[in-house]
């Protein structure tokens, strides 16, 4: 007896990563007892989305112009590209405020199980893009795992190690992180790489 | 230097049930890459909602119509109402098909800690719809925690006894439940209400 088009938005809402069809339900009742608090303006934040956002055919960053912000920025080091697998590790690296080159976003690991290969991700215009731009540096911030490692080593094949500075994140023991609690993998890289105190 | 209008989004979507801002962020990076597939008939959904959908006057489920379709099910047995705490469980419930009667929708349970009274349910209206509609049960289907007894408790008391049969779902153990994995609560509440086996 459920309405049919609260089910067509709650099967919508359901695809969702992080939502199932109990949570969507919940999501669904929320929206509607809130419609002109959440709902309404949900639906214009949406529309302004499909409307506006494009995929940076530089970086493969999501900004309303294309080439994106950080690609036309002039501040900015544009001999130092970082290497992240999605946007969202370009979101969580430009919390951090640090990083002030420009970025690459890959689409994804190499994986063999998933016959996920070098053409099915921008490795490719990553080579081209280092091969014309006086590139320097390479950053390589990819996740640990052996799939992102396997991807990480691919590129640093591909690249042209003579005028380009191949580089990847530290791996070591997470700031705040508690010993205890640590994987042995992790303590034995952090402990290969000890550094002297200063 | 994340683009404004996706910002905007995760915001948004962050107020959601069951999303946080980590979820919410990667939620907006699949719609975005699923723009034609996920964003836009989400939207399409969502508008759809916003337009159509309305609370129902007589029992407060939400629906294209006021009164609802369960209201104005000539099929339906109008002399048994089931009163839930929300719309998710008036859904639970039919999603069993087992009910055949209407509902009354409460919206919450009192609270004595979060200051919600009778006044601030449909309880009045629950007992005027009582009063006049020739009802003959009101079976109570509320949460097993303290507030959602206390509510029962105050609506028996608030209800016609001489004319009303005011019922309970049983409490027991769950279908597929693990008397391992129950709490003393529970297995006391099935033990004193043992039945004998047929």
């Amino acid at each position: 007896m459920q309405n049919a088009s609260v089910e067509q938005l709650v099967q919508y809402l359901a695809k969702l990563p992080g939502l199932g069809p109990r949570s969507a339900r919940r999501a669904v009742l929320h929206l509607i007892k809130r419609q002109d608090g959440l709902l309404k303006p949900l639906i214009k934040a949406m529309d302004e989305v499909a409307r506006e956002i494009r995929t940076c055919s530089t970086c493969g960053n999501v900004d309303t112009n294309d080439p994106c912000a950080v690609c036309t920025d002039a501040r900015r080091d544009h001999t130092i590209i970082c290497v992240v697998e999605d946007v969202a590790d370009l979101w969580a690296l430009e919390r951090t405020a640090v990083f002030k080159g420009v970025y690459h976003v890959l689409g994804g690991t190499l994986s063999a199980l998933d016959g996920v290969g070098p053409d099915d991700l921008n490795i490719p215009t990553l080579v081209r893009r280092t091969d014309s731009d006086g590139v320097a540096e390479v950053v390589l911030a990819l996740s640990a795992t052996v799939d992102g490692q396997t991807t990480a080593h691919y590129i640093a094949d591909s690249l042209n190690r003579e005028t380009i500075n191949v580089t990847a994140l530290a791996h070591g023991v997470p700031v705040g992180g508690e010993l205890d609690y640590l994987d042995e993998g992790t303590l034995t890289t952090a402990l290969r790489a000890r550094r002297e105190v200063q």
